[in-house]
């Protein structure tokens, strides 16, 4: 077995001012050269600043030591070295919104957080090939507004975490959106990477000097190497040549309910043909009736005085007075008016039947129907109304906080006005991500492991199945727990872990974890883990970077 | 800069029967230890057997030392052990159908060839769900075969080399074939890979236990490890999860000719906005004129004695009377009928333009055109005829060897009856793969700055220009020559290097290359190629497999 890692450091240390010893006078030391470099203004070692990268979602989570605001690449070298001569590893971060999974927060005490953020230039758009070439600090939404500023008829493929957030972080995380270019890691095309030792690598073409193809054509010659710097710590990415897609003359979006519960199966199975065949292009998004209620506002404490989870009862009640089903399924159809044309009776002929409702809406209709919200009559339609608009923007590219809400389900108070920031409104959230074939079967098995688990913890079940390949689901699991609650967050806890345990035991492992499971990745002698542990040796011995982030036996001996 | 190969062997013997001293005891060794292993018909030492792995389309190639046949992937670890044991390396080949890029032959002298031939099991097929596990000995024309055979509603993604080659070979070469599936990288779905120390590694979800979504989602959790084994020579992969299509309902092709060359231009950018915009989803392929000619016979001896190339004069007169364009695209229109109908119209509005011509086929039409070509007036349609049904079997997989034809073009006596083997039929072909972003002043700096190379080492210009992602053409430039020829073959190496020095110094290097070109692939000092020697040594330090296989620096070492 490989002993790649040489501890650099001790973790006891948990924060600077509490620093002592070697390793306080390392910190230190560095600390006043990184001053120097960056200036005090971009190097955070106490105060409140500091204190906001160590909030997070998670009921507990390690905490900066220090946090360094490198506004260029070559600043980012240098205090790279800075770091190296002082033995600090240092912990990249994009924008620091990895809500649910852990935040701006390292995996292990012992790091310095680098937050990418001031590197957000939007460096490149080319309208007629379709892609830009992007810094990590740029957002989901400043990317929307550059190509609507400039009237390019291009969008992005936008996720439901909102305009804040980073595109290369999440990317790199391997997350998934709402457009057909949903699946969003085969959108890289070309990263820039700064490795532990300052070299910088170009993936793809790249390193040709004036290689003509390096963001039209993602592999290059030799090695694929791009998909080793996501889910990973092997190097620092300071570029990302990112596809684009051109802006569809046409977007619709389908919404299907299924009354029963049972009835997900048979949909999940319409669904893959659909996907499968090409009528459905988009990434479908399934959700739970929690998920439903939970865009609806806070938990009902009038109604349900004791607490989570709610009774099947006001469930059914809920359920009819919202008029949803226990399951939701919607999705973009966008293209040329032929091509949607083609999916939408597609998605008609597959969907309509039985226990379950189908509407498909565009802008035309939305705006009718919004029309008759205002009368009485129509009244409860508001809400819906707000969350298909919602829907209307993802799957054309523009960035919404709407599907965020959720999140806010336990926290006392519910969400407040304006943008949502669930890691500073001291919102609760657990997110486990696990993957299953896109089969009825599998599904119904996955339901019947998880829901007890829910259950015996006393949480509300908040699912939703993402249809992430034309093949497979990806689940998004959400433990909404009130933060504010030592003891609901202990019992959030222990929902996550004793889930987490099932769902590998199943061989249903998740697509990505939170900074809280990395040691479980590794679930034995394990020759894919190794491997990745000598490649992490070969490119920085010394664990510079981001020590322990999908690096399970690094994270479990520091536990 | 590191040195991460330790040379293994001295690669100064050239054959077995030439061997001595050390190297010879020890393959001498080995080989005794392998014959015991895999019995004597599966360990060639000499003879005919041994020789018909050594030839080779390219001018010259190294020659295997030996040959050996495992029929497990236990039989190949016990065979790693003993190589490493006797400090032989091993090159493993698929099918050996390498065509124009080195056939069987190893990168450098002194190496033992592993034919992965006899593992050529269909492990899985899940008709639902659209995916196939195979080895690598399994064969295009196999898997197209056992599906029809059990009547599943599938097709793969078929290349024109013809019924025999690899699919495992031609994927880890990030070949492309001609359906939606086309980019054939993206439909790997989990990889097991035999290490140099004999670890078996799955990659994805494949190392789980039980793991349900290691066919259906690629990526697993962690580093992506994929494209590591991809055009390199880190690892023996003895398994592939690979993605297949639903069967379409209906599958068409559309020929677009031009008539004039300087006419590419205007077509590649019309073709690039149906591809992007998703109306075009198969990978399109774009003949020269050359292209065509090659498909219907030999190099025209009797009308142009002094041999090779044409005379612009000669080739307007073939043009006209071959009712060639001086390029034609072609393509499928694959999916439901509605969906075809769609795509139909959107290529009609697209490409109906003056000088050009457009049909578009399908298996009836061309039932029709075959009848009408038995008249005396449809004579000259036959060999059309013919194309096109080999287009429609390719875009509905189906492998066909007729597009081989074209490397026959210098060979005397042309192609003779029966199934296509350029490298045993003696053909001389050196394949050159550079790529270029999508449009028309990309493609007309690229046919200006290779044309005049052509010109001056006295060969005919093949060049295909295929629409390899929705952004890049990947050109295959052919250089035909009559391998009989010494001279010929001499001036073929010679324009096959000055087009690769002169591409790579305009930025356009090649997406693959062939065994003689690994060490121009590094073009000085590169942090991309010391990164991938970097993962060369952590997972291979005695550079057991296939030593300078795209490793330019040892490539580089050995010449």
């Amino acid at each position: 077995m490989p002993q790649p890692m040489r501890a650099v450091m001790r973790p006891e240390q948990t924060a600077f001012s509490e620093t002592e010893g070697d390793h306080g006078t390392s910190l230190a030391r560095a600390l006043d050269r990184w001053t120097a470099l960056l200036g005090a203004d971009h190097v955070l070692a106490q105060g409140t600043d500091l204190e906001a990268y160590r909030q997070s979602t998670l009921p507990a989570a390690p905490s900066a030591w220090a946090v360094l605001r490198p506004g260029s690449r070559d600043q980012l070298i240098e205090a790279l070295a800075i770091a190296r001569e002082c033995a600090v590893p240092l912990y990249p971060i994009s924008r620091g919104r990895n809500w649910g999974y852990g935040d701006a927060c390292p995996v292990t005490e012992g790091q310095v957080v680098v937050d990418l953020g001031r590197m957000n230039r939007i460096l490149e758009v080319d309208p007629d090939l379709g892609y830009a070439v992007i810094e990590p600090g740029v957002t989901q939404g400043q990317l929307a507004r550059y190509i609507e500023d400039n009237g390019l008829a291009l969008c992005i493929d936008a996720t439901g975490a909102g305009p804040e957030t980073s595109l290369v972080g999440n990317v790199l995380e391997r997350g998934y959106g709402h457009s057909p270019a949903g699946d969003r890691f085969r959108s890289i095309c070309g990263l820039q990477v700064v490795l532990a030792d300052g070299r910088v690598l170009e993936t793809g073409f790249g390193h040709y000097q004036d290689a003509q193809a390096s963001r039209v054509f993602p592999y290059g010659v030799g090695p694929v190497l791009d998909g080793l710097f996501t889910q990973s710590n092997f190097g620092i990415v300071t570029k990302m040549g990112l596809w684009l897609q051109p802006k569809p003359a046409v977007t619709q979006v389908f919404i299907c309910s299924v009354e029963a519960e049972s009835g997900i199966a048979g949909l999940v199975e319409d669904l893959r043909r659909l996907r499968l065949n090409g009528d459905l292009r988009s990434i479908v998004h399934i959700g739970n009736e929690l998920r439903a209620f939970s865009g609806e506002g806070g938990f009902p404490l009038d109604r349900a005085r004791e607490g989570p989870p709610l009774s099947p009862e006001l469930r059914g009640e809920l359920r009819r007075e919202l008029g949803v089903g226990a399951w939701t399924a919607w999705g973009g159809l966008s293209g040329s008016s032929a091509q949607v044309a083609v999916a939408r009776r597609a998605v008609k002929r597959a969907l309509k039947k039985p226990g379950r409702k189908l509407v498909i809406m565009d802008e035309r209709k939305l705006k009718l129907a919004r029309v008759f919200a205002r009368t009485s009559l129509g009244r409860g339609l508001r809400h819906k109304l707000d969350a298909v608009a919602a829907a209307l923007d993802l799957v054309r590219g523009r960035p919404t906080d709407h599907f965020l809400t959720g999140v806010y389900w336990r926290r006392p108070g519910g969400r407040p006005a304006g943008d949502a920031d669930p890691r500073t409104d001291g919102c609760g959230v657990l997110w486990l991500s696990p993957v299953m074939p896109m089969t009825g079967p599998a599904v119904t098995r996955f339901m019947a492991l998880i829901a007890p688990i829910y259950a015996a913890h006393g949480f509300d079940l908040f699912v939703t199945l993402n249809l992430v390949t034309e093949r497979a689901l990806g689940a998004v699991l959400n433990i909404v727990y009130d933060k504010a609650d030592p003891e609901e967050a202990t019992r959030a806890r222990g929902c996550y872990d004793q889930l987490l345990d099932s769902l590998m035991a199943e061989g249903l492992p998740p697509y990505r974890v939170g900074i809280q499971s990395m040691a479980q990745l590794d679930q034995g002698s394990d020759v894919f883990w190794d491997v990745a542990a000598e490649i992490k040796a070969a490119l920085d011995p010394e664990g510079m970077i981001a020590p322990g982030r999908y690096q399970p036996g690094r994270a479990r001996s520091q536990r």
